[in-house]
């Protein structure tokens, strides 16, 4: 009993210090990677304004709930969702012990390599293509298959291995987000199991704080080893307005927070702006072409139109990534 | 900025003097309405082997991962589930607004008043019930109509407040998990919606930490106000293999620990004892006829018939409320 107590002791000084450096560290920047105007300011000015106890729009820690998009809001899309270029890799890895594949028209446009027949797939093509390399598979079977896949495998254009494909003022934002007792959200149309892989280690969200598209799944009992497997078939496409149908299931309530870059997260943020109080909507636009890609309207993967329309009409805000983001990679020069 | 530091140093002077009191206050017992004996010493057995870091068994927070049945587990249910005597109440409060219900069967067995056509019901009718009553509503508004029910409504029998009818053994079991790391989890057949409306109050579960039964849900953009609405179809009846299937959906891993009363939670407990490493697996047994209520195999609410058998022949706990719970509901004595 002594030692816990002096354990506690020690435990408690460490705390001490720990707090009081952040303490005198609290006048650093939070967000270094994004350059100082507008936009920075509004997002910097609504966490406090959220968190500042007694004030006029102070919310709970349990109202602070930030959903962010994944392809195209915390990593990048182009030139195709890089769910495409994993199933991809699946898919020839699984093909030649599948003759009957060559019926099938997904299979056929994915092996073509044609890049507008590849970005017509969309979110739900990824998913049919990994429901028929993935039948039978449980969620960590499937994990373990992506796990090392953003780090071993490289970006066709940026040369970037796709782990270092995501924004570093992104990573910046949700950490400040955590730090201000916000809990960070993943809604995406992307594959739940395959963001699951790598979502603790390279966004700091936790498998259970991602919302994505599923496989139907079904329970096997085979000689007392229970298990919850997956069925080559689709369960849901996590996008535009079932985003917030899902939110409302899984979360059960409203964000105060939405961030996405395109049509496909339009609803999310019509949805989190028809909220009482304070909130916050936020929309990427990639206007980049020289350290990213430049693309808005016409675009086959990640179109932004109606909700850059929306954006400007009610006052949400636009972040221009060439504008308002120091850095885009971490590789990149400040 | 010289305000925020000497507040920090009082915050953290307030944390120093919470933190030596918790350790002071360490060698009190966690579980004091737990009788000494075997259950409690399993339980607290669990939490020390697996909290303790460089141990053989240490699980890191990410994975303590904890699910509880509601009805029967954390609070009563008989003579008929609790969330059923709500849709009742609803129900009488709508129906003169609804003469085409005099054809409904489910409706007409409800009002009955009947108690075996009530107990028959199950999870699925008062779904139906609470989906005729509420379609057109959001998720919110569901709930602010069942925030204050538990509170002001009584149990028929016990005269106790619903509120009042939860398990205090279980209560501390849930706090003493949280204080060890553990997310705690509700997995009920019940309505989530009903569920959230108190989850927090009573048991210190934010909402989107319960996962239960629900309607349909659909979009509503109207004049810009956009809203998630329920329809009055089910979507789900979280029970029996469909929990583990939603388990593995939601929170994307399977539980370290799982607890449940009924053959409605076997397959949740059968799939936590076929993880790899350290998993608990815990069966209440309602076998206290004079404090609460006695059932088991043939009872048509919370039949406990072949989890019975499996907690026997597989070592799970099984909790005698009688010998194991040195009280059952707040209001009794020791």
């Amino acid at each position: 009993m002594k030692n816990k107590k002096y354990l506690r002791f020690w435990a408690a000084l460490v705390l001490v210090l720990v707090w009081s450096a952040a303490g005198f560290a609290a006048g650093q920047d939070p967000l270094p990677s994004w350059r100082d105007g507008a936009v920075k300011k509004s997002v910097i000015g609504f966490v406090e304004k959220v968190t500042r106890q007694g004030g006029p729009e102070y919310m709970p820690p349990l109202k602070r709930i930030a959903v962010f998009d994944n392809d195209g809001t915390l990593w990048a899309e182009k030139p195709l969702y890089f769910p495409l270029f994993f199933a991809l890799d699946r898919l020839n890895e699984t093909a030649p012990n599948h003759p009957e594949w060559k019926n099938n028209p997904t299979v056929q446009a994915a092996l073509s390599g044609d890049s507008s027949r590849l970005a017509k797939l969309g979110e739900k093509g990824i998913l049919e293509l990994i429901g028929l390399t993935r039948a039978g598979m449980t969620s960590r079977e499937m994990r373990e298959k992506v796990r090392a896949w953003p780090e071993t495998t490289r970006h066709p254009q940026k040369r970037l291995r796709f782990v270092d494909m995501v924004y570093q003022p992104m990573l910046e934002l949700l950490a400040f987000l955590r730090a201000n007792g916000f809990k960070t959200y993943i809604v995406s149309g992307g594959g739940v199991d395959f963001i699951r892989a790598f979502s603790k280690k390279v966004y700091g969200i936790p498998c259970e704080q991602v919302i994505g598209s599923s496989l139907k799944n079904k329970w096997r009992n085979k000689d007392g080893a229970a298990e919850v497997v997956k069925l080559p078939q689709l369960n849901i496409i996590n996008d535009k307005q079932i985003k917030t149908l899902n939110i409302d299931l899984v979360i059960g309530q409203r964000p105060l927070m939405a961030v996405g870059n395109s049509d496909g997260d339009l609803a999310m943020l019509q949805w989190t702006a028809a909220g009482a109080g304070p909130r916050y909507m936020m929309l990427l636009h990639h206007d980049d072409a020289q350290r990213e890609f430049a693309y808005d309207r016409k675009s086959h993967v990640g179109r932004l139109d109606l909700a850059l329309d929306q954006a400007r009409q009610r006052g949400w805000t636009l972040v221009s990534m060439q504008r308002d983001f120091a850095r885009i990679f971490e590789a990149d020069k400040d």
